[in-house]
C-alpha cells in the first residue's frame, strides 16, 4: 500500500524528550504552532477565536514547571485547540449559529476544565458546522482549498493537518470527528459513548454525542483521551479502557473483521483500490481477515447494521427536541434548514417511536458485542474516498454512522493516499475496549506501509 | 391514624373541570395564587423571584385558548413554580450562590421549556440551599416559621404548602424533593431516574440528579410530570410509564414491603407510632406486609441497602468534580464548606473507588429488582419525624437517600400528623413501574384515613 504521511505533521508526544530535558520550552513548541497558523490560517480558516495571548501566558507557566521538573500531567504545556460547541471560559462560543454571536458560556466544558486543570495550552476555538449538523463554515481543506475538511469538526481537523497544534477536540454524534479527520490526514479518536465527560459540549442528542480527539499522532490523540478521563471521569461511566500517558504498546491483531456494509456503494474505485491493498498488507502481515462471504456471524451483522442504521439519525432528531425546538420558536430561519427538518421528523415520533429505537439499539449492540467476540476490531474506510471538492456538503457519513449510532469506541487511521490526497482506515471496536482497540491502532500505525 | 389535612392546598386539577367550563378562568385561578403568596410570602419567603407580570400574561393567553375549548395540554394555564437551580429563559437561576448572583442562563431547561409549550404559567423561581447541596436559604415552615421546610427544595415545598401553587419543581440527589414533600405537607414524586429530563437543571451529580415534583395533590404531581414525560422524553430512557393526564386508578396493593433500614434509630415515638398507625391501616384494608421479620428476603435487602448506602454522597462528590472544583478555584469561600468538603472527598478518590461504587450500585439495583418483584411496593418514612426547629439544617436525609442513590420511584404521600404537624409516608417502587407505583399511592390517598 502506498502510505499517507502528513508532511506537516507535529506531536507533542515526541517533541516531549526535549521539553522534560529543557532543551526545547512548552513556550518555543507554542511559538511553532503559532507560526504555522500565522502562516496558513488566511488559507485554512481553522479558528473561529485565537486567543494568542492566553495561550502564550499559560505555556510560560508550564515551561516554568518543566524547569524545577515539575509539569502538571501529561498534558502539561500542550497546545490544543477547543471545537466551537465546547465551552470555554475565556472565549466565546459560537456554534457557527447567528444567534450565538459573542456569546460566553462563563465556564469551561468538563473537558476543557480537565485540560486546563492539566496545563494544558487552550489555543483557540476551531470552527464547528452550526450547532454540529447545519450550515458548514468557512473552513478549507489543509491538502486542497478548494476541498472540505470535512464536519463538523471542520476546524479542529483542518488545524491539525495544516500542523497548527498537535491536538484538538472534536465531537462525533453521526461523522463528525472520523470523517474530517481521514479527509484531512489526522488520526481521529471516538472513545466508546461516555468514556469521556460531554458536559459542556452543546448537544445534539444525549446518547449519540461523543467528545472526540484529533491529533497529528496516535499519542497525542491517547494522552488527550486520558488525560481527560482520568482527570474527571463521567458520570456513571467506567473510566477510559487502558488510559495512561503513552498509547497500550502496539499489540498485532489475530484477527480483524473486514465490514462491507452499506457505505460501499458510494466509493471509486482508486479508493476501493487503496482500501483492498490495506487488507491485503494486513492479511500477509498474518491477520485473519474474517468477512461476510468467509464468515455467516459477519453477514447476519451486516445485515443488522444496514437495517437499524436508519434509525440512528431519528433518535438523533428525537433528543434535539430540546433545545432546538426552542431554538426554533426564538431564532425562526436563522436557525438552518436541515436543523428545522430534523425537529419535524421529531415531532411526528411518539413516545413508541423513540421507545422502539432505543431498544433496537440495544439489541444490534447486544448482537455487535457477540459477533465481534473473537476479532480485535473491525475495519472499514472512515469516509467514501477523499475530501470532495466545494465547501458546503462535508462528505458522506455513511461509513461512520454505525459506530456513532451503537457507541463504539472507533479510530481514523490516517494510513491511506488517493490522487495525494488522504484517507483513514477506520478500527471500530465494541464497547469499553478502547485500549486494546488503541493497542491494534498503534500496531497498524507502526506496521502498514 | 390521624390523617393530615392540608388546609391551604390548592389543586389545579380539581379547578379544571370549572376551568373547562368557563366557569373559572386560569387568570383568576392565578390571581388567587397571588392573593395567597402575597399574603404568605413575608413569612414564608419562598420565592426568590416572582414574575407576576409575566404569569398574568402567560395565564391570559391560556384564559383565551380555554374560551375558544383550545388549551394546549393538560398543564395549560396550570401555575408552577421552578427551583432556582432550573434554568429559566425568563428570570435569573441563581443558585442561592452570591457567584451566580442575576445569573441569566439565557435559555428554558428542557423541563421548563416543556410546561411552556403545553401553556403552564411560570409564577417564579423558588428558594433553593445553596446549589441544592450548601448552605440553607431563607425560606420558613408554612405551618411553623421557626421551622425549617427542608431542603434543599425549600421554596417550592413552601409555596406549596402554603397554597400558594398547586405544584412547583423541584430536584433530588439525597432528599431534595421527598424531606421537604413531609415536612410541608405536600405530594413530593420523584420519578425513576433518567425518566424526566434533567437539561438544564444545574447538576450536582448525573447518575443521582433527578427532577421532581411537589404539589397540592397527587393529581397534580401526576399532571405536570407526565406532560414533562411526554412532550419532551428523556434521552436514551424509557417515558415514564402510566404518563397521561390524569393518574392511574386506584389500585389497592396486595403486598407492600415495610422496611428497617437505618433511618428507625433516629425518630421519635411520636413519629414511630403515627407510623405505625399508617401500616395498621393498611393491613385492616387487607394489604399484606412483608417485612425483615417475616421475610428473609427483606432481610438480606436491607442489610445490602444499609451496607451500601454510604457509596451514595462518594458517587455524589466524585461526580461533582465538575463543575465544583471549577467554582472552588474561581469563587473560594463564596462556595460553601459543604461543598469544599465533598471536593477534597473526590479529590481523594482513585478511578477504582469510582468504578467499585457504580459496580456495587448496580449489585444492589438488581437487587431490589428481585427482592420486590413480588410486591407492590416499598413503605418506610419520608422523614425522620416532622419538620424540626430552626432554618439552618433542613433535616435528616437517612430514610431518602436509599432511593436517591438507586434511582428508584418515590412518592412522599402526606398522611401523617405529629404534634399537629405534617408526615409523609414514603412509598417506593422498582424502576420504571412509575405508574403502578402512582396507582397503589393513588389508592392510599383514597382510603388512608
Amino acid at each position: 500500500m502506498k502510505r499517507w504521511l502528513n508532511p506537516n505533521a507535529v506531536s507533542f508526544s515526541h517533541a516531549l524528550p526535549d521539553i522534560t530535558s529543557s532543551k526545547r520550552t512548552p513556550r518555543e513548541f507554542l511559538e511553532r504552532c503559532l507560526e504555522v497558523t500565522a502562516a496558513r490560517e488566511k488559507s485554512v480558516k481553522a479558528f473561529v477565536t485565537l486567543n494568542a495571548a492566553g495561550a502564550r501566558k499559560a505555556a510560560d507557566a508550564a515551561t516554568k514547571r518543566y524547569k524545577v521538573g515539575k509539569p502538571l500531567s501529561p498534558v502539561d504545556g500542550m497546545p490544543v485547540g477547543i471545537k466551537d460547541i465546547i465551552a470555554t471560559a475565556d472565549m466565546p462560543t459560537q456554534m457557527n449559529c447567528p444567534a450565538f454571536k459573542g456569546w460566553q458560556s462563563g465556564q469551561d466544558a468538563a473537558c476543557v476544565a480537565a485540560l486546563r486543570q492539566g496545563g494544558a495550552v487552550i489555543i483557540g476555538k476551531t470552527v464547528t458546522t452550526e450547532f454540529a449538523i447545519g450550515y458548514s463554515g468557512p473552513t478549507t481543506n489543509p491538502f486542497d482549498p478548494a476541498r472540505t475538511p470535512g464536519g463538523s469538526s471542520s476546524g479542529s481537523a483542518a488545524a491539525v493537518g495544516a500542523g497548527m497544534v498537535p491536538a484538538a477536540l472534536g465531537t462525533q454524534t453521526q461523522a463528525s470527528t472520523l470523517r474530517p479527520a481521514s479527509y484531512c490526514g489526522t488520526v481521529g479518536f471516538k472513545p466508546t459513548i461516555g468514556a469521556l465527560h460531554t458536559a459542556g459540549v452543546h448537544p445534539l442528542s444525549a446518547t449519540c454525542d461523543h467528545l472526540g480527539v484529533l491529533a497529528g499522532t496516535l499519542q497525542d490523540a491517547w494522552r488527550v483521551a486520558s488525560h481527560i478521563s482520568l482527570t474527571i471521569g463521567s458520570p456513571g461511566n467506567p473510566f477510559l479502557t487502558g488510559a495512561g500517558a503513552e498509547p497500550p504498546p502496539a499489540r498485532k491483531p489475530r484477527k480483524l473483521i473486514r465490514l462491507y456494509t452499506r457505505g460501499w456503494t458510494e466509493i471509486d474505485s482508486d479508493t476501493g483500490d487503496a482500501f483492498e491493498e490495506t487488507v491485503a498488507a494486513l492479511a500477509s502481515a498474518g491477520v485473519a481477515i474474517a468477512s461476510r462471504d468467509n464468515d455467516p456471524v459477519v453477514a447476519r451483522l451486516e445485515q443488522e447494521l444496514d437495517d437499524g442504521v436508519d434509525g440512528a439519525l431519528a433518535i438523533v432528531a428525537y433528543e434535539m427536541k430540546w433545545p432546538y425546538e426552542d431554538y426554533i420558536a426564538r431564532f425562526g430561519s436563522v436557525i438552518g434548514e436541515r436543523i428545522h427538518g430534523l425537529i419535524e421528523r421529531a415531532r411526528k415520533m411518539s413516545p413508541v417511536d423513540y421507545e422502539t429505537l432505543l431498544a433496537n439499539r440495544t439489541r444490534v449492540q447486544e448482537l455487535v458485542r457477540a459477533a465481534a467476540a473473537g476479532a480485535d476490531g473491525c475495519i472499514t474506510l472512515a469516509a467514501s474516498g477523499p475530501a470532495i471538492l466545494g465547501h458546503e456538503y462535508t462528505g458522506s457519513r455513511t461509513f461512520l454512522v454505525y459506530g456513532s449510532w451503537l457507541g463504539l469506541p472507533a479510530f481514523s487511521l490516517p494510513l491511506m493516499q488517493v490522487n495525494g490526497l488522504p484517507l483513514g482506515v477506520q478500527l471500530i471496536g465494541t464497547p469499553g475496549t478502547d485500549g486494546a482497540l488503541c493497542a491494534v491502532a498503534n500496531w497498524m500505525m507502526q506496521n502498514l506501509d
